[in-house]
């Protein structure tokens, strides 16, 4: 079932180390089909070195169940589910505790658009959720964090198709795209840009965002129907 | 004589390097037999490099004195007993110079718990030692650098085995775990955090530990009886 | 055509990643034939472990346009082409998004000269461009960016053949040398002195530049007539 | 002449990129042989990775003059043997720009002894030389810089053998030791602390020297007649 989504599932998660983005097992990749309404995701706690595409796990989009595998899907999967349910245009979700990113989300701080290289891959500021409340913590709180990511998206009005990641508070990052390998890209990007902002702001403690009109047209060379970049 | 926690010991050793915790020699792991009241620990001032498992010295848990072996044991054999005589859940002990725990430590600083990272494997503080005295100093140093290590969890009323690190002041960390191979594991989870906190607090010079709630969810969705972590 | 220059503009653009200075596809490096008008670039948003010599697209120096290459050119070709035409001495051009050289771009600041390390190479501080203004972004943008560089050069009298790099204010590095590959020589002491005067700084926030007679006697023991460095 | 001593410093010099010490030729190594009064030396402006024993120069301890070897010797072999003449215990110089050493060498700031690492190879603080002045600069600047090293030593009665290494101020470190092999050893170690303290000092801006009595019983637990380090 789904054995070509599976193998771009793996191949994604598998690309986590290679682009140092995690540390042991912590980090997952997961795809969807919309057709069939089912998940691909990896399994929880698994080395990567180990890893095989049927170890990956099938999981119903809309009650999370596991509809093929013989291991328990990661423990991070009701979030992944949540943001499919709510973020119709991705096709792909990961989520890791790479370094830089963590450091922002552990600090509560959006990442602010200050240079192209933000700009080439978000259209704005990756927002930094806010706390969960105790009860959202203590009731199902895989769940609740995707609602949490969903928040801040509709409440700062914020398109996930053109801002790709989120930073949830105290915790580390969440990017998706287009399909799963799409969604490792935006990771990759993700880390980059917050190692470089950190240490922006140290050179400059009152950074700024670029001026718009360097933002509207580094995003809109790349992306949309008067892009120009690339073969 | 232990030949298979020899063999684990040596394993342990030479994923310091490989985790980029130890430069030369830096860096030492043992394990505990408990039945038998043994340690297998690192030979000192050994390269990694031509490292064997008939390197290892096996010495007596209490009276630290040379079983078995033809080189000597690390000089920091009589910290590693004081913790295993001092905490009894514990079956292995890392020490490292590893650059970010031991940034920490030469500032004599805690590293607070200020993310998920942190919550998924340390149950609180990785605390921070008080300074030696001139006295413990010039007496009996590497015992003296347990007892204050011991001394450190049991004024603080810390469990050991829900923070399996410390950093001495001044110093550098010691990590420990179930066994070798779960030490070194805890080892390079503080090195990350390590790092994360540094900068995590540039961007935030009042950071504030993580909500007690978010801290307990990771600690014990991971650990004790209810975790669901893994498979 | 041009099928030696061809093989050389690949060997330097495949050296980036070598030298960790980009990302994915985030660097170009280009070129020029001066007898013939012609320009050799690597093609937009092509995977360097996948590109090829043939890959590489010619241009004209003047206009602009594809003389020779079934890909299109780098987006950023406008830039180099306004320097290859404004900088006479210039053989090779490269741009990178390197993470120390953007950050510096990102804080809108010069990187002074701080020791030794850069005088070796770049006789004076290493500019950053204005911002761009709305008209030029919404202009030719790229052949805008060329624009500011050499006006940044021209106002500040700076010799590009004396300090061969510039940071685009909010983007990122460019550097040139004799020929491609001394460009990206270049490129990569550009990232090394920004990563040291990065931390330099914070060491020291006022931050001085070295004493003249020290910037001379390095520069000019390395360039020009009375250079002794080197066999 | 001399071919086993040019193995030992050819050997010792293609360690430092692999110990991340250099980019492209930036560092050099050389050894004395004080029976002969003759030291061998890197050749100037050489790529690593072509780099053969009978490259190696050997020149005059005395008078600086080549006596064997097809190529030029390094430009810092002046400072080189005003070292090795007046600081007569030392046998291998290494000299380069790695990056955190030398961003104490840009601040213009001694490293001061803020933990064991430090106290396991140098016995204070890591000076930093005075500027040199511009008639230094302009006479003969290799040798003066090698007297002004000597002078910072004299002054501050700091023993070469107990601290081997020092940075020169807006330029970068020499390290030194009984011979090239060693010499690269403290130059490794010096890397170390030289990133852990610019860190430890961002977490503590008044970072203070260790105890006296720590970094005592570090230094002389590995050095001097009382050593119990190793094997």
């Amino acid at each position: 079932m789904l054995e070509q989504l599976k193998q771009k599932v793996l191949k994604a998660n598998l690309a986590l180390p290679r682009h140092h983005l995690v540390t042991f097992t912590w980090g997952n990749v997961s795809a969807v089909d919309r057709e069939k309404g089912l998940v691909v995701i990896k399994p929880s706690g698994v080395e990567y070195d180990v890893m095989q595409a049927e170890d990956m796990v099938v999981v119903d989009l809309h009650t999370g169940e596991v509809v093929e595998g013989h291991k328990k899907p990661s423990s991070d999967t009701p979030t992944h589910l949540e943001l499919y349910r709510r973020f119709p245009s991705i096709g792909g979700i990961v989520h890791t505790h790479s370094r830089h990113a963590t450091i922002w989300a552990q600090a509560g701080e959006d990442i602010i658009a200050a240079g192209t290289t933000h700009a080439d891959y978000f259209y704005g500021p990756i927002p930094c959720t806010r706390k969960m409340t105790a009860r959202e913590i203590a009731a199902e709180y895989e769940l609740e964090t995707g609602k949490v990511i969903v928040e801040t998206f509709l409440e700062r009005n914020i398109d996930p198709s053109q801002v790709p990641a989120v930073l949830v508070h105290s915790h580390g990052p969440f990017a998706w795209g287009s399909d799963a390998d799409n969604a490792v890209h935006n990771a990759v990007v993700l880390e980059e840009i917050a190692y470089m902002n950190l240490f922006s702001r140290q050179l400059q403690p009152a950074l700024a965002p670029m001026q718009q009109e360097l933002l509207d047209k580094h995003y809109l060379r790349k992306h949309g129907k008067n892009a120009y970049y690339g073969q």
